[in-house]
């Protein structure tokens, strides 16, 4: 190819990547799944996003996913405060350590993350220390991405966002794990004295980032679940749980394959521990448990890595520290959780900071601080991530836009549509709807024609769509109508609930679930 | 009686008060429900609590009935933010109004709520101006609580909390409702133009409270759950819904009732709608929605009233206002949901300061600003409600303490209990387990006597508990057994799900669900 086909070449490939990010974009916003950043009519404000009806009904799916995965494996979920007074910020080590790099440019107008802007130009960073940032910045005589001269210092911007209380200074919770940490003593009791216990918590969590972007993945308040295993230091290499999964492969992606520039491979459980990959029974069973959590979400398994991190990468307190990365069609591989053996560290902080003693007792009656184990990441990007991996945008030639979101997955699992607009058929199509609506999410839509209202419903994802029809007057059944295959059966209505839990959860095929129609 | 007899008396019953608050106290934190006020190792700050294992699956319950009574009525939920920049609140009229009127004792050591000081003197407050509320002060020669003069001045404390987003002046929410207003023109064009449209929000909003009290019931950080409908003015009173629901009979307690001392009395929302009691069929089909919501909960119908607001006490931008109220054991009847028409005040507010048009359009081309109607709560309220409306003390004699809890809204579904520590009982325990804890939540319990764990799950309210006993191997059966009647049957492995799912519902009786054990 000549210099100047390649260009155009490149010109074309880039055209069409901007006009695919845009119409992703209008998917995300027509469909109402995110909307932002809010307040829209005011000219929003980076980094807080809305999400819309569909969104909002999927990110509730991924949230109850969490809990049941969670809750099947004895954690058992506690919902504690957003925001503590800053005693709590101070133990923790958040309110001196918990900063980002900031740099201003020369005419003090705008600032930039240091290490984002390194980033963005593909520069490896060895070491996050801000004089060594500064001496990169210098030596590659970066600027700002509107090319701006940078001021060559560098500044620590704090990313707690501070309020007051009754006079009393206070901080939002950047995560949810320091607030689970605090009532330890109350679990420690409820649990009956015993170790292991588990806990988590989902909820909002806030950081006053410089530069957020890229949707609800980098926002300033996002939701977070994050588990916590308190657990006796010497029973890590004793770890019951450990036996019925040691035979399962994962895909393990050590700090030497990535020094080397080799792929993620799959191996067992088993070999990561004999291999020294990991430390313990104990945290690789959380690494299990995590990379469950995204499989059960519904994110394809050849979608999912587990990245060790580098030995510079890991946070002061943490022992063994891997990632969980999915590979998105927007972003690439994107970072969508951590698992951090983080020892005593938070338990002895605390103990310190208040007085309290948060030990635990062995059977021979020594007292020691208990180990925690965590499994960090948030809600938004798996929302997100089920949208990106999701959406199947078609040319017009080859069809219409679909969302092909796994069915237990989807926002509404049923939409009923009452043929046509008169009495008969809306009385049936109601009865119909209220014996759904205790179980399933259901979309009630009188409006357009069937084909019109079997259109929108595959577009948001919809797994079933059921049709009230004159013959459902008489034969007492109705159609139901398959999201992918676009097949049609005939259900009787007194046994359509049974015949849709058992759809949704894949007990039969789509077939035999009901009569064929022509 | 003496007046040293009646005096006794009044001791024995102020100690037997006390000591069934303590017992209570005792109860709630014990049992994993309520802990706080966090950070309670530092001591605790008033108005933050953490929700324990029971206590979050009871609130989560709570939250997920609401969920399904609104998206039945087709109210679809949003997600917005809960922090907003200050342009946001001022428009909303939160920034200047939002305040309470504070009240110093004269070594300015102690603040109070003068409103509230007046209040629990039992003196009555007709209006609520700052010069008026002075001068009941001074007549009443009212104190602080601990016998401090106060000083005598009222200054204004506003109840936002404020932060700074990357130096934008911002506050948190306090209510869900403006969030949920910002992305009008999203959801207007998401459901195609069309009135009236639903939406509803549930999630933390935060108020500085002076002197926040009494647990969960009046926190500075909780959650609302608020519906909002928008509508056409001219349709209020052409509101399709309300003929399914005009002969329904609700407890209506008007403002007359209340100021001629009667009691609330059952009348059928027509009989309101004609005696003009409220103004429109919208909005009363709005006040059988909130109170759907706490029947839904499980809340007895004869602890709930609808209350009027008096002439003075109505929000200024209210037009029809009324009150849910709920009667508790441990306070009396207590406000937990605010049904309020708040006519076009946000969206107008809302264009003006973000020059933004907020309209809808009729058939005939007409523009207009659509009404609000609004139905606000809290999910923290009816989640004590149910705590302290279902705990049942035993005193010794008796027998145990029970949490008497309706089974549909109980924290844990399920108990299961191999009854001996062998591992051919816990393998068939965790398959039954594992089925499940697919639909469940599932308490699985190894340790103690059978009846101790009996006891135990009682104590929580689980509905059912399981037992897999050596019977079980080889009929492939387990007893189930039931928390009130205390009775007990055999059911098949392979059909327990389905029996649990049918008695959970009320679908059949608990005899009838399986074979009797004798």
């Amino acid at each position: 190819m000549t210099d100047r086909a390649s260009k155009e070449s490149n010109d074309e490939n880039k055209a069409a990547k901007e006009q695919a990010t845009k119409e992703f974009t209008s998917f995300v916003q027509d469909k109402g799944l995110i909307w932002g950043p809010e307040p829209e009519i005011y000219g929003g404000l980076a980094g807080f996003y809305t999400y819309g009806p569909m969104g909002k009904l999927l990110k509730n799916k991924v949230e109850n996913s969490v809990r049941r995965i969670f809750q099947s494996n004895e954690l058992w979920e506690l919902e504690g405060p957003t925001i503590m007074p800053d005693i709590v910020w101070k133990a923790s080590g958040h309110l001196d350590t918990f900063n980002d790099p900031i740099i201003y440019t020369k005419d003090k107008k705008e600032s930039y993350r240091a290490d984002k802007l390194l980033e963005e130009k593909g520069i490896k960073i060895d070491k996050f220390d801000d004089t060594f940032l500064l001496e990169l910045i210098k030596k590659h005589k970066i600027k700002s991405p509107n090319g701006k001269e940078l001021e060559l210092n560098i500044e620590r911007q704090s990313l707690m966002l501070k309020t007051k209380v009754a006079g009393t200074e206070a901080s939002m919770r950047p995560e949810t794990a320091t607030v689970t940490y605090l009532p330890f003593p109350r679990f420690f009791n409820f649990f009956r004295r015993q170790l292991p216990i588990g806990v988590f918590q989902i909820g909002k969590a806030y950081r006053n980032e410089i530069s957020p972007r890229q949707s609800v993945i980098r926002g300033r308040e996002f939701t977070q679940a994050e588990g916590q295993l308190f657990l006796d230091p010497l029973k890590k290499n004793n770890w019951e749980k450990y036996n019925s999964i040691k035979e399962l492969k994962l895909p393990f992606w050590t700090k030497e394959q990535q020094k080397e520039g080799k792929d993620p491979i799959d191996i067992t459980i088993k070999q990561a521990i004999d291999k020294n990959h990991v430390k313990s029974q104990a945290y690789v069973w959380c690494l299990w448990l995590a990379y469950n959590q995204f499989v059960s979400m519904g994110i394809p398994a050849e979608r999912i890595r587990l990245r060790q991190h580098l030995d510079d990468e890991k946070a002061f307190y943490a022992d063994d520290a891997w990632d969980i990365e999915i590979k998105l069609n927007s972003l690439g591989w994107t970072e969508c959780c951590g698992v951090h053996d983080r020892t005593d560290y938070d338990l002895k902080q605390h103990s310190k900071f208040s007085g309290q003693k948060l030990e635990a007792i062995r059977e021979n009656g020594e007292r020691f601080v208990p180990h925690v184990l965590e499994i960090a990441f948030g809600t938004d990007r798996p929302t997100y991530a089920l949208i990106d991996l999701f959406y199947e945008k078609k040319s017009e030639e080859e069809g219409k836009t679909v969302f092909k979101i796994p069915y237990h997955m989807a926002p509404v699992d049923v939409s009923i549509f009452p043929l046509m607009k008169k009495t008969e058929l809306i009385e049936v199509a109601e009865q119909v709807k209220k014996e759904i609506e205790k179980f399933y999410v259901v979309d009630y839509d009188l409006t357009g024609s069937i084909g019109r209202r079997y259109l929108r419903s595959a577009t948001v994802g919809t797994p079933f769509a059921i049709t009230i029809d004159y013959d459902s007057l008489e034969k007492k059944d109705v159609t139901l109508r398959d999201r992918d295959s676009e097949k049609q059966i005939r259900v009787k209505i007194s046994e359509l609930l049974d015949t849709l839990r058992k759809l949704i959860n894949s007990q039969i095929s789509f077939e035999k679930a009901g009569s064929s129609v022509k």
